[in-house]
């Protein structure tokens, strides 16, 4: 089923614009449905047109309900030159974070007495609140994601490698409907956990160890995250205060998100009760971030971010507490805000794993 | 252990240019070791300095060998233009299509009175002719993909659905050393296998149908690819005529690869087989493209390429030839150019596999 398309929230009159060119891939698929990796569209108050080449124009032809022009030889842009100059759109607004110094040059060249207008991130604004049908796609990529956290789980004890746990969690996501991990899993034991971008390694988990695992799931092109922790073998008191701390961190800043508040406040209350523990400089990231086609969408929850928080809008809750050579501790879940407050997509319970 | 730092083959005196601003990931990485997300390199002749953030601070100490400033807070280029104003390096490199229009702006801002130079592919081209250690990566690579398509054969059989053998094969790359398939993994069956570019669907494996697999992994950073075609049941006369006809287009490709052989000369080798049997309007892509710490580098070998072969360069060789509605063929192998003609380093049988 193609997807109508979605008219990017733009007001062509009052900025003065004839037409928008939109050139980053996940502003394409939002706007359009098209899944493809060469694409581009040119959008006007009364039509929209997507480029691309040849060999996608079967896949074009199932995935988008606007025009599609297939570009037999070279790249999209000057044949999107071309058909902007025969539209006379002579106003044209572009990203300016995703055309090149060169695109951007060859545009001026093909499009002479044109007006090329840069803009920021107009779609990636419009796609913060989610539709029901992209909160649907979301909540299935959370759900695939915690069932093949489950399923990997039972691989997990003493002996068995970081990168063996990670192969396991990706293979279960596939398995049960994912394209592909949303990003690079994180499984990080010992004082590896420590690190917040830690890659997977031949590391053998050990009794007495902490265990970070970090992982999302892109299904249906939605991302999903989550980060648990677990212990092998019973947990010192150290570790105890310090994965409860971080869970009443994680709970104060999920108790925060509702609409109208500051994306920043949210972190802020995760930071305050870091505070309380004495762990508030052991908390070297932001809070969470907006996800959705992206991994990282805006909005970002850090201490200065002043975007309010909207109904609809998809977010990360992740405070967290690195000990350099000792450890680390976080607490990931999935959240939606919603009219009340937020709702808590991911169904995996938060107490300390121990196995 | 670092990685010792790579000049950048680039002649900063007769090209008139202080200083070179890269910017690409894959570059940045090919210049410093450095596999961070976030970074850019400044590079003069007496001089090169990696910016990255704090998340990645112990990780580039480990890695990279050339200096390293952690940006404490924001953007890394607004950091590299202060760094480039003490400097004094008034002519300034950039990378065309690797610095967005905003970026470039910001440069243009931050620094008055210097000159920034547009670039074409300089590092990519260096990036072409591999080294014996990036070599020794790709075989590494290769051997694994090789490795893991022979583990998921066992798990094929009719009634098996595409994504299943997808999520199969991902897994053992994974338990095998990669950190991640080097592109979305093609397991497309019967009239599927005429796509290109198809996903993996939930579509069961059927006796009598072609399956065509097309996968790669990547090994510390380094991408391998391969493309095999296997066969449920005994296959038709006109299946095993087609299949021959690949067969022997890319045995003519592989046949025609060595040192000073323009890139097109390889592709119409094949092309021209493929006419022969009547089957080159069915061959509707290139015949292949470098490979390395990205799965498309340069050269193409396309028909009009022309790019001559040096030894040390990594590249497929890929025909193909798909009948819409019918099922397609495509034959792929990982090569290096040697100083005698070329190496497969694919050393997966190349017989039709029947199941």
């Amino acid at each position: 089923m193609p997807q109508p398309f979605r008219a990017p929230a733009f007001d062509f009159a009052s900025e003065r614009i004839d037409a928008l060119l939109i050139t980053e891939p996940a502003n394409v698929r939002y706007l359009s449905g098209y899944t493809g990796s060469n694409g581009l569209i040119v959008v006007t108050p009364r039509s929209a047109v997507l480029f691309t080449d040849p060999r996608y124009a079967i896949q074009a032809s199932q995935e988008v309900a606007c025009s599609v022009r297939i570009v037999a030889r070279g790249p999209l842009l000057p044949a999107a030159a071309g058909f902007l100059r025969r539209l006379r759109s002579r106003r044209v607004g572009f990203e300016k974070a995703h055309l090149s110094y060169e695109q951007h040059a060859l545009l001026t060249d093909r499009l002479p007495g044109f007006t090329l207008i840069p803009l920021g991130p107009v779609i990636e604004r419009q796609r913060m609140v989610k539709s029901e049908q992209e909160l649907a796609r979301i909540r299935r990529s959370v759900a695939t994601n915690s069932r093949a956290f489950d399923r990997a789980l039972k691989a997990i004890r003493p002996g068995v490698a970081e990168i063996e746990i990670a192969a396991e969690i990706e293979y279960h996501m596939r398995r049960l409907g994912a394209e592909k991990p949303a990003f690079e899993t994180i499984v990080a034991s010992g004082d590896r956990s420590a690190l917040p971008h830690a890659r997977p390694t031949s590391k053998k988990l050990k009794a007495a160890e902490l265990t970070l695992i970090d992982m999302g799931a892109t299904e249906d092109g939605y991302a999903s995250d989550m980060t648990r922790v677990l212990h092998i073998g019973r947990p010192s008191p150290k570790i105890r205060r310090m994965y409860n701390a971080v869970l009443e961190a994680q709970l104060a800043a999920i108790d925060a998100v509702r609409p109208g508040v500051a994306a920043g406040r949210v972190d802020q209350a995760a930071r305050a009760v870091l505070k309380r523990h004495g762990l508030d400089r052991m908390f070297t990231h932001s809070t969470g971030h907006g996800l959705g086609l992206e991994i990282h969408e805006a909005p970002r929850l850090g201490k200065r971010d002043t975007t309010k928080l909207e109904a609809g809008m998809a977010i990360t809750i992740e405070p967290g507490a690195y000990v350099q050579g000792f450890g680390g501790i976080r607490i990931e879940d999935t959240v939606v805000v919603t009219a009340a407050g937020c709702e808590v997509l991911t169904p995996t319970p938060k107490e300390l794993i121990t196995l």
